[in-house]
């Protein structure tokens, strides 16, 4: 997207007083992606370093956490303790945690040291969220309001603590013991007469969730209130933190990441593509390649039993690749379009008989074309007869009714039951209908040709 | 995700004081849900119409853009074309677009007719926009200011005017002829001392977008640099509108599923499954198919051009199904890695040469494996001898190793050439690597078997 030719003949030349002046003109996230840029070049890695320390320490505070966990680990390695050191203390809090969770122990040990006590504690307090938990993905850093203070009041306190919060458009009014009694914007705040009281604005029935909820779960409530931020509670309704709408963005990239994974039959992982191993790719498709191979050898099987029919009619055996590759790719039409209809909450266990007979009537209209697409093919082309036609129309038909429906069904029970639906996609769904297309090719075979 | 049984008895008890009640305290979003499913019961459809038309004039605006397209269907069946008209009058600009372009023409003629000069022309440019592009996204309901006023004075500008707009926590800096000449942020006005000058305080480096440029190319520009808003321009780089991150987050969900149906093989279409014609879903399904059939034929083909070694080695046809299975998965997984790791912008063409390598070093680790494993059991279990199971060996490598390098390199490609890389996952992938897997079958028969 960036063009970043004038900051690399800068480098090139040299000269670092002008690199610094080009810098300080530049958004985070472009900085990032340059520093991304030198650090995949090995010969590189060294300017990264330098560009880095170029940046004033709030700005480099910032660029740090749009780096790639690759360009994190590069700097870590190049630059000392005490650098460290100065980069974490500009770090806001949820930064903080997932920089530490990053560095080695005893780097982390050191750093730590240094913080104050309220600070460590509530490090601390972050490192034990569950890694997939709303807890693990709150900030601190928003304002509390109480009820009987007026408007005016609370303008005043945003204007003198507001500029180091992550979050003021949404303030927090909080009641005895910290518990969450409301929530108001600044929108409210701002176009409301000064001398009114907070709870007289505040939206009392405040949506939040509890810090060990599912993160999928929290994206689903951003995705359906459109809220900006989000509590999050613990077991007594007493606040801990707010979840701003980019994190829950990055949950949904994340979530839909590891879909894509399952449905390949890829073991999902959070690493990078570029930086994994290739023994931990290999890792992660294997377990499923071979559980398929197991499948697969069953679906041989099938074929071994029926060799009797084949000896007799060897035409049949061409056929084989065109049938079982239709009843496929209709069984993955219909699983994938169930597996991302349930994810978006289009389809659920309720709608499951609406789902089968709505996959039964496309199946038949599909089924009854492709039927006879193939029909035609193997009579006019292949010149193979019209009992053999018969044989194939039939076949096709049966094996695209039953994917279709299949298909459609086996992600609702997934999920009911509480599996990931995606498993169900795509490659498993093509080894059990090549299995099933081959027996009702077979038998559908011996009725209709002379044996 | 809620409970709607109280609504229900008070529904069925013609109780609809109390009804009225109870939604008054309900968030938008779960009337909207509980109206979508009484519309969803055939018996149910009156009482949707009844708790619609039981909500204020204001909640109702808020409510039916929340509704699916089926219900907001049932609804304007319903009801009157005065009733529509008050309803129109409440909704944002953007809403009040997408609400015409849903109804029948002449309901369009007749609520425009009523409306006032400015707002007919806003809203006839706004149906002007292409579908997909940054002008269909955005909201006109947003706060300008000068650069020469001070923060005090915009402070008061938005106490005036700030009910109204969509946005006011991003406020927009405009020269003369409406040029955008900086940003500023709610945040920095009420943290900023009452009489500094706008144009002090403002960011001039403005990120903005151009009317025409297609919604995932917005979408992008959210997700880096994580923006609430984003200013849209026309050429000459006059403020046109204002996009909210809400509608980038909807922009992405309908991408991904894109994505998720063209993978699967699938016409994508923006209408919901469950509403759907059994036709059109036919239809969308039907065109891949037959295409993966006529490319089936041909894998078809391969069989019949070596029908002489498998007249020979019967033995050989059973193993079909186990090879071309696991080179199809392998290719699978590879190809939708590709795709997603290009669409979140962790490859691109520059990587492709990487990729490449990296998956031929997988795939010969996968294959190793693979190829051992189906060579013991065609072995020991089959009692195939060791001739065969050498070609089972050979072949599984071979295929595996293909369906790896072919399928990471293909959707670069593909997206290099301006098509969507989705296009050559799944269902393709297989059928190519059918084609192949089987021709590398036979080959190595021919050549290690005694014919």
């Amino acid at each position: 997207m960036e063009n970043f030719d004038l900051l690399y003949s800068l480098l090139e030349s040299k000269d670092y007083r002008n690199l610094q002046k080009e810098l300080k003109d530049m958004y985070a996230a472009d900085i990032a992606e340059f520093i991304n840029e030198l650090n995949y070049e090995e010969n590189f890695k060294p300017d990264a370093v330098i560009v880095f320390r170029l940046l004033e320490k709030d700005e480099a505070a910032e660029v740090f956490p749009s780096l790639t966990s690759h360009s994190r680990a590069n700097l870590i390695g190049f630059i000392g303790n005490d650098e460290l050191k100065e980069i974490f203390e500009e770090l806001k809090l949820d930064d903080k945690v997932d920089f530490l969770e990053e560095l080695p122990a005893n780097a982390v040990k050191n750093i730590l040291r240094h913080s104050d006590n309220k600070e460590r504690e509530l490090i601390n307090r972050f490192l034990n969220y569950k890694e997939e938990s709303a807890g693990s993905l709150m900030t601190v850093e928003f304002i509390t309001l109480r009820g009987d203070s007026t408007v005016g009041d609370a303008l005043l306190k945003i204007r003198e603590t507001g500029i180091d919060k992550e979050i003021i458009y949404t303030c927090y009014v909080i009641g005895p013991n910290r518990k969450l009694i409301g929530v108001v914007s600044l929108r409210d705040l701002v176009t409301t007469p000064k001398d009114m009281l907070i709870k007289d604005i505040m939206v009392e029935d405040v949506v939040f969730v509890h810090s060990d909820m599912d993160r999928e779960v929290v994206a689903d409530v951003f995705d359906r209130y459109e809220f900006m931020a989000l509590p999050v509670v613990d077991s007594e309704e007493r606040l801990l933190g707010v979840i701003t709408v980019d994190d829950a963005l990055d949950v949904i990239e994340k979530e839909t990441t590891e879909d894509f994974h399952i449905m390949a039959g890829v073991n999902p992982s959070e690493s990078s593509y570029l930086q994994s191993s290739v023994f931990s790719l290999a890792k992660d498709r294997l377990i499923w390649l071979v559980v398929l191979l197991i499948a697969g050898m069953f679906v041989g099987g099938v074929i071994d039993n029926y060799q009797w029919i084949l000896a007799q009619y060897l035409i049949l055996n061409s056929f084989i690749p065109m049938l079982t590759a239709a009843g496929g790719n209709a069984g993955i039409q219909a699983t994938t379009l169930a597996v991302r209809n349930l994810s978006i909450g289009e389809i659920s266990f309720k709608e499951m008989g609406q789902v089968a007979l709505k996959e039964f009537k496309v199946g038949l209209i599909v089924g009854i074309i492709m039927g006879l697409t193939a029909m035609l093919k193997v009579i006019i082309i292949d010149g193979a007869g019209l009992l053999i036609g018969t044989v194939i129309f039939f076949t096709m038909l049966g094996g695209i009714l039953l994917a279709k429906v299949v298909g459609g069904i086996i992600p609702i029970l997934a999920d009911k039951v509480g599996l990931d639906p995606a498993v169900m996609a795509s490659s498993i769904i093509t080894t059990l209908v090549d299995g099933v297309t081959l027996m009702i090719y077979f038998n559908i075979a011996r009725l209709i040709l002379p044996l």
